[in-house]
């Protein structure tokens, strides 16, 4: 079982990140800035010592009706992208959230301690109804509309990060609300059964956000109708730069970093700090250029962009143009692996409820 | 995968039965009555084609805080009772539900099109925390008392029913809202993806319920605090005679059979009823021996019972008193036929919704 210097507990000497991305296909720059670059800098920055656990999470992605086929798309397309941006399977955990059933099992124990009023108060299912964050489960017609998934989505959420026994997790500002929710779940637990389950810590990602380029005072998203709203990161160096030359900015001379009354600019001055080898801020940057015109600035920003993402497009074009037999299998030994970290929990968990060591075959 | 006569659809030629019954130790005569003596006739009675899966439904017993050592011992003096009436584990799949995660992995995939408004009118839920079946979420105290677990059990009772592909449920009056529901989790995951779940049908058991011997207003329960209410399916003759002669009934002379004036003295006769060879009707006896006192109905009624349940307190003393390996045997062969048959509807239920095949071990 556990060494004693394993990551059995929050006091063992080794740190567990767990990290997840929905499978929407190919991720667009916002996901690259915001995420997904910093999965990749901490395989070079944590110490050997340290799991990485980073999932595609399925499981969320069906709490919002989703086409089959497009899920089937997405998810081989959220895999082959992972790889693409350098995600090293023999460094990290990578795996599909649903081929790890204890995720489930460990969704179902938690949700036995996890309250009914604290979910009600939470505000993610009510944003993705398009509900005002003072509505409740008893408002007219908001019960016949809600899911159950949708509803108890941040307990599946909880069991992802405490099946893996994870020490750190990095979250967006958006998703703070769910950390904590995960940490009272392991209370919860704890409270019950003893101290098994461990506390996850708050691993606070860079603020990249990125926003829309049609309209910048959305955040980039792949649910915006606009395909030139948003650059993946596989697109070509040709889609970058008529992405960005037909983004909105504004008629006000020169540049100048001021993200209310200039949000096009700032936006494209926030892309340009994002792939800057000075790391230099926005507004560093707007000082710097800020004799530039519009036009002058968009050039640096697909430069920029271009160099940034250079050798992604065509390592992903060659994951999926091959036989996929590599992506079946970093697909099935992620799967393995994951499953054996997950097995490890849920001995523990069983035994503390006195529902035994499960039937392994 | 299927043949044509195979239980894959409600249109193959054979029947598929499921039931379940909680983890809660040694099975009372209600219990036996009720449902485990239908198991056991349901060996008998359904030809070989129907397959027949009995589950101890440990995953439902956790909705309502259990202490760990009791559960442990509850779950295994369970299977030892089953396997004591006559459950054979070569006839029938029996296991414990949380052998297979594909229980709860189907759970939150049928919990994904599963409406909160129609679980909050479920009265389980306001049943088990004693509130009135006219309570809401949004009372006050509710939301803050209800758990999860116990709010969304429904959820998985389907996904118990649905994994294994059941046409068949036996269900008493106070289970039609719960399988009712299935049938809606079903209908809801076909409307979305396709007609590959199967609707289960009721197969209403014999109507026996069995009183409390000392308040024969409530159905016998094992949570009573009174031993002397109820009588176990392994009591010693010598028990079951002090405890039937000990039953409370009235001072009206003479048998007669009258639930609600003389609750009782019905309850006898309704024990009676259930052990008599002749297969008289409770009313039927109480005409045969309106000239008994009191105390001698008893007498019959313990030697009635006393034969119907002879052996069954050896064999289950025999299972527990043994090294365990059957016991440990049994369980391993449940669990692994049960996750076959999981697994054959997981696989259906992935590819249907665009998550493909999930890895295999």
């Amino acid at each position: 079982m556990a060494s004693a210097t394993g990551p059995r507990t929050a006091r063992g000497l080794s740190r567990v990140v767990f990290s997840g991305i929905q499978p929407t296909g190919v991720p667009h720059l916002g996901n690259y800035a915001g995420a997904l670059r910093q999965w990749v800098n901490l395989q070079r920055d944590e110490p050997s010592t340290t799991k990485l656990f980073y999932s595609i999470v399925d499981l969320h992605a069906i709490t919002i009706p989703q086409p089959p086929d497009q899920l089937r798309r997405w998810r081989r397309e959220a895999l082959a992208s992972l790889l693409a941006i350098g995600i090293d399977p023999e460094r990290c955990v990578l795996f599909h959230q649903s081929s790890v059933p204890a995720h489930s099992e460990l969704m179902w124990i938690l949700s036995c301690t996890a309250s009914v009023g604290y979910l009600s108060r939470m505000t993610q299912w009510k944003s993705k109804l398009n509900l005002s964050a003072s509505s409740t489960l008893e408002d007219k017609g908001v019960g016949g509309q809600l899911k159950l998934g949708l509803f108890s989505y941040p307990v599946l959420q909880a069991a992802d990060i405490l099946i893996h026994r994870a020490t750190h997790v990095p979250v967006g500002h958006d998703q703070q609300q769910h950390l904590e929710f995960a940490r009272e779940c392991a209370t919860n637990f704890n409270h019950a059964y003893g101290k098994h389950l461990v506390h996850p810590q708050t691993l606070i990602p860079p603020v990249h956000r990125v926003m829309s380029l049609t309209d910048p005072a959305s955040k980039m998203s792949k649910s915006h109708k606009a395909e030139r709203s948003r650059i993946l990161i596989t697109d070509s160096p040709k889609e970058i730069k008529s992405k960005i030359s037909s983004a909105l900015t504004d008629s006000i001379p020169g540049i100048s970093y001021d993200s209310t009354t200039r949000p096009g600019i700032s936006n494209l001055l926030d892309i340009l700090s994002i792939f800057d080898s000075q790391s230099r801020s926005s507004s560093e940057l707007a000082k710097e250029y800020s004799d530039l015109s519009p036009r002058q600035l968009k050039e640096m920003v697909s430069d920029a962009i271009i160099s940034g993402l250079d050798g992604i497009r065509d390592r992903y074009f060659e994951l999926l143009g091959s036989d996929n037999s590599y992506i079946d299998k970093v697909e099935a030994d992620g799967a393995r692996k994951a499953r054996e970290s997950a097995a490890e929990t849920m001995s523990i968990v069983r035994e503390a409820m006195g529902m035994g060591t499960p039937f392994v075959e």
